[in-house]
């Protein structure tokens, strides 16, 4: 059933965007700044479910692209974020009926609303992921054979391009290079998309869920509940690590914010890699989780959600671990966004420490 | 008065346009192969010169972009040539009418008739230039506010993009990047102009030009006369320098071949600075002659012109400097073009030696 978001849902819903964007997905306050400008400028937004979609209907998917380091200082203007989308409506020659967002996480799933808003089109209460993920061909979208392709991309001074490329990756590639030299941050809209294929493809009721999350660690915090074990139980996950932050190095090299932080525990340490989200957590050379189940750090009391570049020595943060999308562990999915892609000679291990096979080899 | 482009002008035309490309525009060979082929499966090229162009003609020149080194290496197929242009008139959305170079030189002369046979489109006996430049901003029609974009550009593989960008040198960075991306070469088309733009903005009679320096060369030779003489009194330059190359230091970044040539003479050494193109020609610390003039590397004996990527240890040689479109010495242009832009800290030095004003300093 098809549902309204007013400027009231924007905080909870960046809130439980961030906790599912894995530290990905860009900061959830700068996120909601831009959804409730563009919500005060132009009334609310109508969140239409996957169900409701025409089968005709035009979808495209809005984010934003670049190394979240970089995002944080380049709030992008409401002109910036319509102008992929109405690029490509006029490259494909068809008007857009909706709008999705490609990812879940603190930016990305709030400037989808602010598109929307602005151009006054429904957005689908779903996304590519379920999460959010570094790169643009790591979709579900992918697996069905989606193109992510033609995609236009636009930058504050004005920039405009629209790839057609042979696959995803390469949409990936050229779009990237293009990202960092216009200044490691820029929007994208693509993926066109028919409400059929939407319906199959996408991850159904994140942005509903995203509402729920943030409304429990509120409720857990007027409660004096633990607003930690209130996510863990919604997202069925568990609590991988409770520590100090001691280290955290970072650099933003071809387009992306890397990095590594380490965090002491009474008995032990754990070490988070990251490339923009989240991808390996290993406690004293064990591996507890890895990509693409989702690794998320949390503030040990508040359950604020924490984002990679947001990570400061002497953070007291607590670790969970919860299940992806199931079709994250297809064999085809974790060859694209298992350990092994990310350079890590590393089977992919669930949340809950079991080992899989690695993609392409039997187990 | 138009004229027709058959088989028998091809190696003629890419020889001059590789004397006029001073250095760069790719290997007249290759680029004389590429027409061939599609002359032969396509027909005869006419081609107009700019005062029969109609007053709303749609122009687009049509290039090869990259690393004259890499382009050596991969040859383009007609349809990886004919793609940006067809891309370029559906995002347009008007039939295009015409093609032109957007410089000359080896490959860029040869690679427009090859686009214009396979697409069954009259070519302008005209070019943006007047010579070679290395970045893609860097023709007469910006002068004349002519935009660059929308510019598309397409690869061996298929992957095509197009770029609406805020101003030519914003198309160059990133058609840069991507076609660094991409393998260090990809088909160019851009700069729309109507037939009164391409009149007022373009360098008339290139084409006939080159064909006539190429076939004075092989007169020359038939005639035991000296070639390069010749060419000396064709362009209205002089002889800077005669020797034989003791040194070559040429890397391939950034997208460009750049690099440093040691000539060793009988009393004295010439260096030649390029980035694709020769920039600066200097004898013994004194600078003989720069960009925006042309530097031209040609065979002691035969007068065959050599390329930048294609200079050797041990090939004698002659440099001749010559004048460039007179519209290259005003402020604007020297700021685009001048040695200043390309790093060196020198005030420009046409092919006589005469010392021109720096853009911005008083003379």
């Amino acid at each position: 059933m098809s549902w309204t978001i007013s400027e009231n849902d924007i905080s909870d819903l960046a809130r439980g965007a961030a906790v599912l964007g894995t530290g990905g997905g860009g900061d959830p306050y700068i996120g909601a700044l831009l959804a409730t400008q563009a919500l005060r400028a132009h009334g609310d937004v109508t969140v239409v479910t996957l169900d409701e979609v025409p089968a005709d209907a035009v979808v495209l998917t809005v984010a934003m692209m670049g190394a979240p380091t970089v995002m944080v200082e380049k709030l992008p203007s409401l002109d910036e974020v319509t102008a992929p989308v109405l690029a490509l409506g006029t490259y494909l020659g068809r008007p857009v009926t909706h709008v999705a967002c490609a990812e879940i996480g603190g930016v990305n799933s709030t400037i989808p609303i602010a598109a929307a808003a602005a151009l006054g089109l429904p957005l689908l209460d779903a996304d590519g992921m379920g999460r959010a993920f570094p790169e643009l061909q790591m979709v579900l979208p992918t697996l069905y054979d989606i193109t992510a392709s033609p995609l236009a991309f636009s930058d504050e001074k004005g920039n405009i391009g629209v790839l057609q490329t042979v696959d995803n990756k390469w949409t990936e590639r050229i779009a990237r290079v293009a990202c960092v030299e216009m200044g490691c941050s820029v929007m994208i809209s693509g993926f066109p998309m028919s409400g059929d294929q939407a319906r199959e493809a996408l991850v159904p009721g994140s942005l509903s869920r995203c509402v729920e999350i943030g409304k429990q660690i509120m409720l857990a915090r007027e409660d004096k509940a633990d607003p930690v074990q209130r996510i863990v139980d919604l997202l069925g996950g568990r609590e991988l690590f409770a520590g100090k932050v001691i280290d955290v190095q970072r650099a933003t090299t071809t387009g992306f914010a890397r990095g590594r932080a380490r965090i002491e525990g009474p008995d032990s340490t754990l070490t988070l890699s990251f490339q923009n989200e989240h991808l390996i957590a290993e406690e004293d050379g064990r591996i507890l989780t890895t990509t693409p189940d989702l690794i998320i750090v949390l503030e040990h009391d508040s359950g604020e959600p924490i984002t990679t570049e947001a990570l400061r020595y002497g953070q007291r943060i607590r670790v969970i671990g919860a299940p992806s999308d199931e079709r994250w562990h297809t064999v085809p999915a974790l060859a694209m966004v298992g350990p092994g892609y990310f350079g890590y000679d590393l089977p992919p291990h669930r949340f809950d420490g079991t080992i899989e096979a690695r993609p392409g080899v039997a187990a």
